[in-house]
């Protein structure tokens, strides 16, 4: 297998070229003290550090699994050696509070070198980057005792934190959690039920462990509003805050999983586990969303980075196999058969898997700046930013994921026989990325998100906003040589998804079932025209430096010659996507109950 | 997990309604002796093996593996038993040559039941089943002395053979073969060389096994002219035609696949092993590819079994679980949440099974039948079927095994985190499915087989003729009631599939990378109007039951739904073939092998 390579040139090229990071950094006063060599450096060594302590593990770390006997978990070999050394090295601290022994950071530098840990081993990082949304939430909704008792540690990375929401029968739909929290006289609350699919919700890494809870009080009203958040420690905290005895929490069971098998994905029974109230009573699940947009960013990014690990496996299997003969003639005379890079079909499917890498960088690096903004002051700064990631961030979430899933599928093909085998580690890829579809929301509860939620509800003028946005994009570059065809693809799609919102505008009050029968659709189209605006940006760049006889010529010309086969062979998509809103819900809806099993 | 139903209702409907069977078998000879109460003894009898003895094995046969120690192969518990079984009822014998012990039996029979057993478990199968293609090619290329020492063993299924073509070096490219054939003084010949991926190249089902190996002649010509078949069996054979001593063939491991662990995939040594030519010198490959039409149909039945079964999975979990409620209100008002069945984007789901599994049995089953017209002795029958074969294998090889990949991962996504969730048997389908769009030639060696070959070839008359029964059935049924919608997109996308074909023809010759750049695409438009051909004709037919007061209204029903989706929701797809088409090669050649590279 190749050893993965962090992309540092493209992620320069979406910082500095494409994205103007140095502008953005400019306008937030929590950048202000983090200057070029800074980015560098840091970019620099979690790409030595993702490169070579945890890519290493990769594999392995599949084959092994995680495994939990009476209660204990073990993480592969080398894993929790891996999350010291991370954690000697300061990078929990990173972005986190300075006050609690954080550093300061814009999320968005700490998102854009995650990617390489998560395309490295992204089963490691299961365990290791959870703590930044525990600190977020206690950040923003505990009090300061338990901020004091629970952030410094977190940030440090001594101890770990999960999240704690999903219940034996209850996934997307958290009304119906049952978990209880019962009051005590000491102020503290005991806290029983079953929890699952919590990740890291047991692990041999850290001493203590600080689980975010959700549960019902004894007085709480049905449904989402009677939801409560608790923080509950694997072991209680002694009066000087150290960790002490077990608390009442046990983990069951880790599940048997297609994929990221050397993540622990436990089973956890709290048994009246003693734990604190966070934030209010019944407004638990706001608490606990604070970090949503963060969290599905992430999952984005996942999607992401398994693109890129694909393409980098599948292009180095493409350069080295030998089959068959180019079309127009053999390349290779020498050999007895050319590479397959020369297969116009094998190049469709490496392009692809290109594109999807690096315009799915361009648009998490994209919504980045804009969770800077919404982590800025300024309110007006602030509001804006949590409007357009309220439309973005399903956006990212549920397209990018979906790609990365055919990024490594396509990683399988190139490798034929070959890619059905594990050595290779593509299926291993196919196996890993499928979960990001998945959690954080799926694909559908994220396609309702977009259209029910927000462009039906507050975020219409907001995406009249975004799109208005590209289409000065393209109104400015209509006349530029070389990019005329794609402006004209790119303005034309987005009057198209302005035209179909509006039509479903019109339609959806009479038909309660159109919107979640064409989220999914209505979600991929906008994620397509997203990314086709951040692939013409990027040939636009890439044209300017090839203007002036730059000397990475190859690097320009590969963007632009990737931007080129993005509207030529994936925006065309869209139409897919505009007949399924076209021919609405009726298909769906249809058939009964038995009709569905008639036939077996 | 749901227990798995052979869906019989609906085999029926593609055998009597659909494809009128009784009159197909009525003009076959073979079949004349096949009357309706065997078709219904057989299809019930192999149904109940399927469900009963091989479906319970399905996922513990994933959880324990093939293992290899010292080159001896242990397939998982129940596996040996269970072919046991098989063999006691004599199914290895059905459709083989009776003159060998075989039982007369078109060979559409034998594949309409062989979905039961795909379904249930098909890395058992990828021992059980592989018979017939050794059977097919010694009786069609062996020596009388040859066919009598192998082929009434194999009937029998005493013993069980294999195809051994792929080496380290070589897969999708035969011109690489190494493999060497020496002659000895005996007659016989010493092979030497190694071969991988050989489906059950060691295994613990029977005392011998007949391996069908390709090597080259010490006089032979370089590339695929220069190779030869040879028949080696595991043990050699006493003068009374036992297996007698071990010959030199050892089974150095076996691969760690993705899926299909069950099944031992092998690397298989041959050491000077002693074997016979079978057939003419340097003519190997001919003999090997007699079977190739019928077995790309079965690895197209391989990927519709896996959408069947997927399916029913999905449904019993929809029908069970419960999140959320209906758009238009609540229906369960008794229960905390209704079905995920109400939810329309999870119907979108599960009618892209549906119509995936249906509508792929319909295109298996309608090839099926010209297969048994390619196995008559009626030279102008025979013909005629070859050539519509030739143009019909690669669609169904390539769409259905695509689209049951497709099936199968909708499966994880219609059960949410439960999908990824090894206990619930749909992951374990999206990793056994994956191999059926890569072996037998992958997709995109499909696409080039149809265009570049076939359409572009001798076969243009024959997609003429096959889209002409297109056309025509639009216009007999262009103003039948409720079917008119359907039949017009039907008629529209044939006219954009020849027209597509012209315009092809027109360009390829002056670009030699156009049909291997848009082959995929082309096959898959192709696929999708074949099936939508397909879905309008089961609508008629169900349109007439419906017409009739059938007491099955709920099934045809379904059926008229079913096709409505397909028309709505998965047809459209076509434009994006279009567009590939007409982007042409430009923007995937454009790139430089270090264009490729940059930005890492």
């Amino acid at each position: 297998m190749t050893p993965y390579q962090a992309p540092l040139r493209d992620l320069r090229f979406c910082f500095d070229e494409l994205l103007d990071y140095p502008a953005h950094y400019s306008t937030l006063p929590l950048a202000a003290e983090i200057g070029r060599d800074d980015v560098d450096f840091i970019v620099g060594e979690v790409a030595k550090f993702a490169q070579e302590v945890i890519a290493p593990l990769y594999v392995s770390g599949d084959s092994e699994g995680a495994h939990c006997e009476d209660g204990r978990v073990t993480s592969p070999r080398g894993f929790a050696e891996a999350y010291r050394r991370y954690v000697e090295a300061g990078w929990p601290r990173l972005g986190n509070p300075p006050e609690h022994g954080g550093q300061a950071a814009p999320y968005s530098l700490k998102l854009a070198v995650s990617e390489f840990m998560q395309a490295a081993n992204g089963a490691w990082c299961m365990y290791a980057l959870l703590n930044d949304g525990g600190i977020k939430t206690l950040m923003s909704y505990a009090q300061p005792a338990q901020i004091e008792a629970f952030v410094p540690k977190l940030v440090s990375g001594e101890w770990m934190s999960t999240m704690c929401l999903t219940e034996p029968q209850c996934g997307s739909d958290l009304n119906l959690v049952r978990c209880r929290a019962e009051p005590a006289a000491d102020g503290k609350y005991r806290i029983t039920g079953t929890k699952i699919f919590i990740s890291s919700g047991e692990q041999d890494f850290s001493e203590n462990i600080v689980h975010l809870v959700l549960a019902r009080l004894p007085d709480a009203p049905p449904g989402t509003r009677g939801i409560s958040l608790f923080v509950i420690p694997k072991r209680k905290l002694r009066d000087d805050g150290s960790a002490g005895d077990a608390n009442a929490i046990r983990c069951l069971s880790i599940e048997h999983k297609m994929g990221l098998k050397a993540s622990a994905t436990c089973v956890m029974a709290f048994d009246g586990a003693e734990g604190w109230l966070v934030g209010e009573p019944h407004r638990g699940l706001k608490a606990m969303f604070v970090y949503i947009n963060k969290s599905r960013l992430g999952t984005a990014q996942q999607g992401q980075a398994h693109a890129e690990a694909a393409y980098q496996a599948s292009l180095a299997y493409a350069r080295e196999r030998r089959a068959g003969r180019a079309p127009s003639g053999p390349v290779s005379r020498d050999k007895e058969a050319d590479a397959l890079l020369v297969h116009p079909d094998i190049r469709r499917m490496l392009l692809t898997q290109r594109a999807i890498a690096e315009g799915g960088r361009a648009l998490v690096l994209y919504c980045a700046q804009w969770v800077d903004r919404a982590d800025t002051d300024d309110r007006k700064v602030r509001e804006q930013a949590e409007r357009r990631l309220a439309l973005l961030t399903p956006i990212a979430k549920g397209a990018v994921s979906e790609w990365g899933s055919e990024a490594a599928d396509l990683g399988v093909q190139i490798l034929g026989g070959h890619g059905y085998m594990k050595e290779w580690g593509l299926e291993q890829r196919v196996r890993d990325v499928r979960i990001t579809r998945i959690y954080e929301g799926t694909t559908g509860i994220q396609g309702m998100d977009l259209l029910g939620r927000k462009v039906l509800g507050p975020q219409r003028e907001t995406l009249q906003e975004f799109t208005g946005e590209i289409l000065d994009f393209c109104a400015r570059h209509a006349s530029d040589n070389g990019l005329r065809p794609l402006v004209r693809k790119l303005a034309d799609a987005t009057n198209r998804w302005r035209t179909m919102t509006d039509r479903i505008a019109a339609r959806h009050s009479s038909d309660p079932d159109l919107v979640p029968a064409i989220a999914v659709d209505y979600l991929m189209f906008a994620g397509y025209v997203s990314v086709a605006w951040l692939w013409a940006r990027s040939a636009q760049v890439a044209n300017a430096k090839l203007a002036t006889k730059s000397p990475e010529r190859e690097f320009y010309l590969a963007k632009l010659q990737t931007a080129q086969f993005y509207f030529d062979r994936i925006l065309p998509r869209i139409a897919v996507c505009e007949a399924a809103v076209e021919a609405g819900s009726s298909s769906l809806m249809a058939m009964s109950d038995d009709g569905f099993a008639a036939g077996r």
